[in-house]
């Protein structure tokens, strides 16, 4: 059987970057499940549109095609129950539903004014300028430089809305307890989306935040360290 | 056996209002547990100083004395493994962590200034005091009216803090799935403490959360909802 995952990618092929493709690479690597990855910039629709989507991660498994990183983890965990559970149980599958909304609105849509203007300097061509076309327009229209300008200003307020993160770290490791699973994948795509594509410094040292997200560079064999980054 | 939880009240022995002991009544409620209530006040330190705790909950089970919510919480999923889960397996407890550090963190210190001048209403004597005089000086000596003054302005950025709860009620109705679970208990405790207390409203109709509420209160037979509190 073949295991393709589209994963968005850039002017470079090898350092993918979306945060929700790399919730699913780790569930990929927690479940012991081996995947081709296929390169996908921003305007190849037509590459995916045969699987009804128009976003990454798309996941084909045999002759199954699933779209939406939430979907996708939840199909994993099904077709493949006798492998590590990625939710540990379906309390774990109901609360990540939950930790995917803080991923998402907390982490992703807090980390993403001060990346922005860094994510299109690794596109070209078509992709950069339906980037900068469309994001601009998500900030009325400011320049992506501009959205970005303030964020050393910005990062603080940043660092506070994680928190509900902080406090959880000082009682265990990992979002999982003692080992990640994808409540920790959900959260941690954000920062591996940032370090991908900014030398900015989201965390301060000394923050247990940051201590875990070495933990999490670390996982599954440092698949994620691997991957070109920045040293954030 | 005798089952007894100390619960937190003001001069109404009747109206226990600590988010904390909602959490655990709900719970205990939630396993199908009787537990005697045992009405208990800021200064009665003394009460509970043999449970080496300060503060409530304080559950005694038997010779057992358990102290802090989340413990408690954990305590009854490992002495009940065969009443209704809590948590839902292994990685709903690992997640709840985190939905307690929300639950704390957002929820419940997001609410208290707009509640306190509120809470020392339904107290009298030494724990009106006492009461005024601790959580005066959290706020930097500030008269606890003041505190609450700008809740009509602060009340719209509390709503946002909410926007990770409401988008997974969009997918699901409770923090637990289907059913509620402990997830549930632990937001929810931040909203009956106001309730019982407060007459503020704190969430528009059209809000998902609110028709969460709703269904919360209805929960277990309508136990949180015949407990004395404000048509919120």
């Amino acid at each position: 059987m073949t295991r393709k995952l589209f994963e968005l990618v850039g002017t470079d092929p090898a350092r993918p970057f979306s945060p929700y493709c790399w919730r699913i690479r780790l569930a990929l690597a927690h479940k012991g499940l081996e995947a081709e990855t296929v390169p996908w910039r921003f305007t190849q629709k037509g590459a995916i549109a045969p699987y009804n989507s128009e976003k990454v991660p798309v996941l084909l498994d045999g002759d199954k095609a699933v779209a939406d990183s939430f979907v996708i983890a939840n199909y994993l965990e099904d077709a493949y129950p006798d492998r590590p559970s990625l939710f540990g149980g379906e309390g774990g599958r109901a609360a990540a539903r939950f930790l995917n909304s803080f991923g998402d609105m907390i982490v992703i849509a807090g980390i993403f004014p001060m990346v922005v203007a860094d994510i299109s300097q690794r596109l070209d061509g078509d992709d950069y300028a339906y980037f900068r076309k469309s994001r601009e327009a998500r900030f009325g229209g400011k320049p992506l430089e501009e959205v970005a300008a303030d964020r050393d200003g910005r990062v603080e307020g940043f660092r506070k809305t994680l928190e509900p993160l902080r406090l959880m770290l000082r009682a265990q490791p990992f979002v999982g307890g003692a080992a990640p699973n994808y409540g920790d994948y959900i959260m941690f795509g954000g920062f591996q989306w940032a370090r991908a594509v900014s030398p900015f410094k989201l965390l301060a040292e000394d923050d247990p935040v940051y201590a875990w997200r070495e933990r999490m560079l670390d996982a599954h064999g440092g698949l994620a360290r691997k991957s070109p980054g920045f040293a954030v």
